[in-house]
């Protein structure tokens, strides 16, 4: 079910990213200089391809081949265009329901929100080319496979995805602590994307301004917050419930 | 805010457990004999307390101190006695909502439910004494604290248990997919516990007999479930909503 997953030297990466190869990270040699060291991380600034900057001795660990000090992951799905997919999404006649992550860092919790999003009907992912968790084996099997079957779309910004969505009709409701609306007060019966904050900060300062709507789980106890998979889940069908 | 998390010894651990420390599983070497070793495995077989059996250079990786073929993990809490549990919940003129865990193996999952009943407010957590995850480190961090907070009984069977509970009026709910009630058909205002199967096998048939009622969340995919610990999300919450 999964395709190669790492490539390696400087005129195979550059190559890969000129043809449209889906990649998830690369991983350079610190402190290498040179003519084509700089052409691919031109390429990969352009792109906005998550790098990281690591000792030789961790791109020895990655490959036992001649990586000239670069290694790259490749995602092992392709993604989907934004416009396309709320397009189609739309001309299904389905009442859509999207879901956008502002940088999940664990793949663990990754994965556990893809595969709740399979079972929920989601009609996408949005998530930021950078930082945030990788699309990779482990998400493969963190999500069950789900990851081939939700679409999934990388945007430079979520702000951008934001617009794009409410200016397609599809209202934006952030999952957040900072609000006074519970989650059962506000309609999740028009097309809507759901918008989850990272592990540690929460949803940023400046997409929470932007937001229609906002909504928060009771919490019952001392501790002030839910994982963030699980928070994802009840947000997910509460949405349904009110939809059936 | 934990206190000492292991012991060693054959007798350091036969006092650990004639004293009543809560031992959450027990090391000991492969193949070792002799009248204390003997002495101590009856303690722990009459005590339902988990043993593994390992070889010496595992113990040697676990202590550096003279093991003599033992090393105790101690829970980092005291477990709730469930009667006492049971009626100081009746007492108190809340509603009760209780979560038996049916053998939850990987410890992300068990610290994640933790974390979702304490902000739930769930009265208490039932777990068997043998199989599971264990109430480690790991079940702190994973849980952000909530070990803490929730009180948690060990059970020598999840069935002793749900007799307990349905003696005092309190009604055991399945989450299964294996009954045609959706989650939104079932009602939680009554007393109830909820019952969550294993990762892999979902509840044991034989306890699945015992229940008063099923429950399952619709599941609009191809994937056929969800995390466990975000399904125990989806079922906590909509106890909580219905008792809105």
């Amino acid at each position: 079910m999964e395709k190669k997953t790492q490539i390696f030297g400087l005129r195979a990466v550059i190559e890969a990213i000129n043809s449209g190869e889906s990649i998830d990270k690369v991983f350079l040699q610190k402190g290498l200089r040179g003519e084509l060291f700089n052409e691919l991380e031109g390429l990969l600034n352009s792109n906005s391809i998550n790098i990281s900057y690591v000792p030789v001795e961790k791109l020895n660990r990655l490959t036992k081949n001649n990586h000239q000090g670069v290694v790259a992951n490749i995602s092992p799905i392709e993604f989907h265009d934004l416009d396309s997919l709320v397009l189609n999404t739309i001309e299904s006649g389905e009442t859509p329901l999207f879901l956008l992550l502002d940088q999940i860092n664990d793949v663990r919790n990754f994965g556990a929100i893809i595969r709740t999003a399979e079972c929920t009907g989601v009609h996408g992912i949005i998530i930021q080319k950078k930082g945030g968790a990788p699309v990779n084996g482990d998400t493969v099997k963190t999500s069950a496979g789900a990851v081939f079957r939700v679409p999934i779309c990388k945007v430079d910004h979520i702000k951008d995805a934001m617009f794009h969505l409410q200016s397609c009709g599809i209202k934006v409701i952030a999952a957040t602590e900072k609000t006074n609306n519970s989650i059962y007060d506000v309609s999740f019966k028009e097309p809507c994307a759901i918008i989850m904050g990272s592990e540690d900060r929460g949803i940023s300062p400046s997409i929470l301004k932007l937001v229609d709507d906002k909504a928060k789980l009771l919490l019952l106890g001392d501790i002030e917050s839910l994982n963030v998979s699980v928070a994802c889940g009840v947000f997910l069908y509460e949405a349904i419930r009110q939809r059936l």
